[in-house]
C-alpha cells in the first residue's frame, strides 16, 4: 500500500485508525485455570482431520480466564485505560501435528475489539463475551490474599447467557499453573471466499505463542466448575466436565511478536 | 474440514457455535445518512495506489447510521433479539477501478461481535463503537413522527470518546437517501502473515453488495454534523466537513449473499 | 436551596447536571406482555402487611417490556439519542387498599441511570439489567410485520445471569393490552435512616399513573415464558407461571407529571 | 415491614432481591486522585445556603478514582465477581457547617446499579458513567510498577461524552493521598415529593464515612487533568483547574456501617 499505514484495517496515511498497531504486543495480568477431564472423543471431534489428539491425557481441558492490561511499542495505550484493559475467557486442549505436541484454542470470548482483532490474526476463534474474575487486592476485607485457602471466583457469558462459573480455592504454591496451555500454539488462520460456497481463501496452519515470559509465584488449589450452552455457543455439551484435575492460579507478563507458518492451503478464490 | 462446521470459527460439529452462519443474512432497519464534501485529496489520500478518484463530485462523502434488526436464515436470531438487533456508524467515499465507480467503505464502528465478524470477511474496516440514532415512533410526545420538520440526532463514540454528533432535520419526500453510498462496494481483504513483517497473506479486492432491496419513502432534508478525533480514531482530521450536501432518512431492508473476487494478490506467507 | 438547581442531584446552579429534570416527563414506545397466573399466595408474599390481595383474579401477573424513547420539556434528550432511549422489563401485580384496587410494580429492570432515578422518585423498585425486545420494522425479511402469525422475542438478564426470555405470537387486534397494568400504581417510596438499625427515614405510600395516553391498536396472541432466578435476582421463585393467560403488543405514548401522596410515615431518623 | 425483607427495594420474603444487602459493607481497592485549586466561589456555588466554605484553601478540590472489589457481610458477592467489581469517579470539596469542617462529594459516576443504591442511601449524587484507571501489575511490560516515576491514567465518560482524562506520574511515597477528602462527608439526603411542585419530602443532613480503613503505602506525584462538559454533566465549567496541587495513589481497604443525621427538614408532603 503506497501511502497507507496500520497493521490491521482500517488503513490511513498516519497509521493511527488501525484497530491494532504493529507488534510485539504486551501483555500484564493473572491468569485463572481450571484444568479437567472431558471424554478425549470430545476434543478429537473439535479437531480438523489433519491434526491428532495429544498422545498423552487426550482428554484434558483448560478453561482459562485472563485479567489483562496490554499495549504495543511505546505504552500509549496505558495511559487511556479502556484501550488497554480487558478479560478474556478461553478453551485450550492439546493436539499434535506431524508428531509435535501443541496446545490449541477451540473457544475464545474477550471483552474489546482490539483482542478480537488480534485474535483473529493469531487463528483464536475469537467472540465477544462478559468475562469476570475475583481480584486479589492486599488492603481490606472485599478481597481474598494470595495465600491458603483464598477463593477466587470466574464467569463468562454471552449474549446475556451464563456460559460458566468457577470458584478456585488456593492450597499451595507450584511449579506450574496447568499443562494443557503448556505448549506452542497451533491454530488455524480460515477466511470463506466472498464468493458464496467457494471454500476458503485463507486456509493455514500457524504456530505461535508468547515470549519473554516473567512469571510470578504459580497457585494450585481445588476448583468447582459449571458449564452451560446457549442457542449462540457450545461449552456443556462439546467439551462436558468428566472429572476436575484443579485450579491454578499465577500473575504473568509475556510479550507477543509474531509466529511461524506451517502449511499454506489458501487459494485465490 | 472433515466434520467441523460453520461459517466462521469457532467451528463445531454442529456448527452452532460459528461467530455467523452461512450466509444469506437479511437486514431491516432505518438509515440516517448525512452526505457532505471535503477536499478530493483527502479521499484520494484514503485510496490504495491503484484505485482511482471517482470521476464526478470525488469529494463527496456519506456517514450514515443503521439501525439494523439482522438474521440468517430461519430467523432464529429474532427471537433471541439481543443476537439480531445492532446499529453502525459508516463512512463511504466513491471511487473508480479499471474505469467502473464503486462506493467504498473506508471507517466503520459496530455494536456487535456478529457485526465485526460479517464485515471483516465482507472487506469493511470494523470496530467495535457506540451508536446511536434517534427512533421515530408513531405514539407520544418523545418521537418526531415521519414528516417534515423532524429532527433526528446521531452520535457515535468508540473509547467513550465523542467522534460523531449529527442532527437531520426532514424537509421533503425524494427518491433517493443520497448517491455517495449507491455504487457496489470495492473493498479489500487484507490480512498480514504471521510472521512479522512478511507482508499480507490474504490481499484481495472484491466487490459486494445487497440484493432484493425493499426500500421506505426516502426523505431529505437539513444536516448538521460535528466530527472529532482521539488517539484511536481518526475522522475530524482525515474527512473533514467543507460544506454539507443534505441529511436523507430511509426506511429499508436487504440481503447479503456474497460478493465477486475481482483481484487476488494473497500470497503463502 | 438558594440557589443550586435540579429535580434530583446533583445540583448546581445550572440544574444541567441534575440526574433527572423536572416533569413532566414524555414516552413513546412499544409494550410487549405477558400476562399469566401465579397462586395467589405468592402475590400476597410480596405485598406489605397494609396491602391486600385485588378482590379478582389475584395471582395475575404481567411481565412487560418496555422499549422507549423519552425525554423532558423541550425535548433535548431525543437529540443525543444515547440519554433518551432505554428498556425495562417490569413485572406488575394487582392489589387493593382501602377498597380500592391498583397495580403495583414488585421488580423492575432498566438500562440507563436516568430511568433508575426517575422510578425511585416514583417508587419502582428499579435496578440495572439489559433487556431486548424484537422491533417491528416494515422492510425486509429481518422483522415481523404487525399482523396476525407476528414472533416477537423478549428477554431479560441482570449481573450476567438470564433471568426471562418470552415469546409472543400475535393472533388479533384487540381492545386492550392485557388487565394487570391497567389500574393507578400503589408504591412505597422507603429510605432508610442512615444510622444503622434505625428503621425508614422516608416511608410513604403514593399513588401514580401517567396521563396523556395515546395508544396504538393493541394485538393479542400466545405466549411462552421461561423465568429463572440468580443469586442477586428472583424471578422463578417467587412469581413462577401456573398458567399462561396470554400475550401482547401496543405502540403507547405517555405522560407523567407527578402522583399523590397516599400516607406518610417517615420518621426523622 | 411484616414478611418482606432487604435493605432497599426490591422487599421479598428472602430478602435475596434487595438491590443492596444490610450494611457493613466492606471495600478493597486502589485510589488514584488529583487535588487541584479552582477559585473558592465556584466551591462556594456548589454548597447549599447554609454551608460555608472551608476556613482553608477552600478552593481545593479532589478528582478521586476509585477501583473496588466490594462486598458484604459473608463476602458471595466475591465469588460472582461482576457484583462485586466497579469503578468510580468523584468530585470532592471541603466545605464547614457549624464550624466543623468536613468534605463533600458533589459530582460521582459509578459503573453498577448496587454502587448508585449505596451512594443515594448516603447522599452521594451518583449516576453512571465509564471509568478506567491504570492498573499495576507486578510482572511484564504492559504496566508500571509502584515506584518513582509510574505513569497511571484514568479517565471518565458518561453519556458517550470523554468528562475527564488525568495522568499521574508517581515521585516518592508519603504520609498521606491527599487532604481534600480527609473529612468526615457532610451530605444532603434529598427527595422530592411525589406531587410535582411540593418540595422535598426527605430533606436531611447527615455525616458518614469509612470505618477501619487499612492503608497501603501513598505515593505522590505529578498530575495533568483535562475536564470538560457535556450537555448531561458540568466539570469544567463549574469547577476550572486554576492550579494542580498534586496526583496521589494508595491502595486502600474501608469498611461503610452507616452514618449520623446532623439536621432533618423533611416534610409529609
Amino acid at each position: 500500500m503506497s501511502e497507507l499505514h496500520g497493521f490491521l484495517p482500517p488503513f490511513t496515511p498516519s497509521g493511527h485508525s488501525a484497530i491494532i498497531p504493529e507488534m510485539p504486543w504486551y501483555y500484564s495480568g493473572t491468569l485463572l485455570t481450571v484444568e479437567y477431564r472431558t471424554d478425549p472423543a470430545n476434543v478429537r471431534a473439535l479437531l480438523p482431520a489433519d491434526i491428532d489428539l495429544a498422545p498423552e491425557d487426550p482428554g484434558a481441558v483448560a478453561l482459562i480466564w485472563a485479567d489483562w492490561q496490554s499495549c504495543s511499542e511505546g505504552g500509549a495505550e496505558l495511559l487511556d485505560p479502556i484501550r488497554s484493559q480487558y478479560l478474556e475467557a478461553f478453551v485450550v486442549v492439546r493436539c499434535a501435528y506431524e508428531g509435535v505436541t501443541y496446545s490449541r484454542c477451540v473457544a475464545i470470548w474477550v471483552t474489546k475489539d482490539f483482542a478480537i482483532a488480534r485474535g483473529w490474526f493469531q487463528g483464536y476463534p475469537k467472540k465477544l463475551g462478559s468475562a469476570h474474575v475475583t481480584r486479589i487486592f492486599n488492603r481490606g476485607k472485599a478481597s481474598p490474599r494470595l495465600e491458603a485457602g483464598a477463593k477466587l471466583g470466574a464467569t463468562l457469558s454471552a449474549y446475556d447467557h451464563r456460559l460458566a462459573s468457577a470458584i478456585v480455592t488456593l492450597r499451595e504454591p507450584v511449579e506450574k499453573n496447568g499443562f494443557v496451555n503448556g505448549h506452542p500454539m497451533l491454530h488455524n488462520r480460515w477466511m470463506p471466499s466472498i464468493e458464496r460456497g467457494k471454500g476458503m481463501t485463507m486456509d493455514q496452519l500457524i504456530t505461535m505463542g508468547g515470549v519473554d515470559a516473567d512469571l510470578g509465584q504459580a497457585w494450585k488449589g481445588d476448583a468447582e466448575l459449571i458449564l452451560a450452552d446457549s442457542q449462540w455457543d457450545e461449552l456443556a455439551s462439546i467439551l462436558p466436565v468428566k472429572e476436575i484435575i484443579a485450579g491454578y492460579y499465577r500473575e504473568v507478563g509475556v510479550t507477543f511478536a509474531g509466529g511461524t507458518l506451517i502449511a499454506d492451503r489458501s487459494q485465490p478464490i
